[in-house]
């Protein structure tokens, strides 16, 4: 079982399914195991102090997961987020990109388990850790 | 030990702390065991179909968690996210805001713990659920 | 859809499907709603010092998310965790049984969320909070 | 600032602060970036099927993570779990033991974060990830 898109497939996938967010994410790496994504640090992922939301961070975490399910089980499929644990382990450092490290650690019928560290761009510590997991309903079926 | 904010206060304080997102967030109620938040959701919350994002009822969940954590502590301490469990239980309604209703389980002299269940408002099973852990640095201590 | 067994029948259900743990555990309510579960404390639960330790804690919380579970979908089914979250906030007294109070926030054709609040008997404040993801898997398939 | 102990010294300070648990667990490795733990399988951590249950999952999970933090705080420091994040992923094999790979992510002045893996035995592909979050009160303080 190999993965479904190459990350140029990836990228106009995620443009045309999530058009709103297209400008802050951006797929660098894709295989069986996982995913490397790049959140595009701009001012309206930015608190006060310059260090980016805790908010944008989850969504780094979130699409990563969803990039590295999709990636497996292809565009046919849905998935929708039903469980994430996060911690925030350093203050990402400011003017530099967030990189995400996603490995996917269980790709079961109805559900996906997937590990993301994020680090600032150039440093060696992670500023967070996520797991989240996706429900992937049987083809055909709705949502939950 | 009481509450250290009125509404009004507290929602005076988060405009001044977090003025990027004054026009999301309303603090509807503030007492010692907890706080009633409200997402006035607009278009830059929502997913294509209409439902909102998961980055939004993170935000959501966040912010009342600070809210109810603040609120006891008083605006001279410092509250910092570390920890963060959340799961997505049912698609939140079209057109109608998110209502958090949290509950500061626990305040101790570091570290508090809040659970928020988050319903779309005139619904009676919540769309998720949450615990957010906050870190309370020593006064005059750096954030970690 | 009613609760499916009245507390003596779960009992006696629990103490078929887990001997091993049928003098830890014994459910006092159970209702569509969720339900109490007492851990009568022994030797065996403890730490030095006299507190529970943290893997009897996540057991009794696990046992009560799944009678949750169980007393809605009816002994035919079967659940299997699949996610946890934990949330440690005080020490347990020392010499008392520990208390679980169960709601099932969710309970879909895949998959049941339930909170759980853990309390030393006769205290106010809760000693830990959990929520346990259990999966059902359709009947007649395998377990996950 | 290095690892304080051997693999032989935590073994043996292990068994004299959780002398119940001595029979149940070995350090086999233990660096400045975690350690790798065994559960040494007996009929007590077995649910009926033979899997390995929840419960010593969760115990194994744990004390990878007391081992991998006290590693690089020394015996003079205090180090209790208050949070935890679990997902179960696979059944374990029958008749063999589990290892525990646990990372230690965050190692800060108050709190330590430790992700672990875990294994049956000559197993590719985890059983149950967790995350385990401990408080390192300051020395001399009481605990919480």
């Amino acid at each position: 079982m190999g993965v479904k898109f190459t990350v140029e497939e990836m990228n106009s996938y995620l443009a045309e399914v999530f058009p709103q967010v297209q400008d802050d994410f951006r797929v660098e790496e894709l295989t069986e195991t996982g995913c490397v994504m790049r959140l595009m640090v701009q001012d309206r992922h930015l608190r006060p102090g310059g260090t980016v939301s805790g908010p944008s961070m989850f969504g780094l975490a979130d699409v990563a997961a969803y990039v590295a399910t999709m990636g497996m089980v292809g565009k046919e499929a849905l998935a929708v987020t039903t469980g994430c644990s996060m911690d925030f382990m350093r203050k990402p450092a400011a003017g530099v990109d967030l990189i995400a490290r996603a490995s996917l650690l269980k790709l079961g019928k109805t559900l996906s388990v997937t590990d993301i560290l994020i680090y600032s761009e150039g440093m060696d510590q992670p500023v967070a850790r996520s797991t989240m997991t996706y429900s992937i309903p049987p083809a055909g079926k709705g949502a939950l």
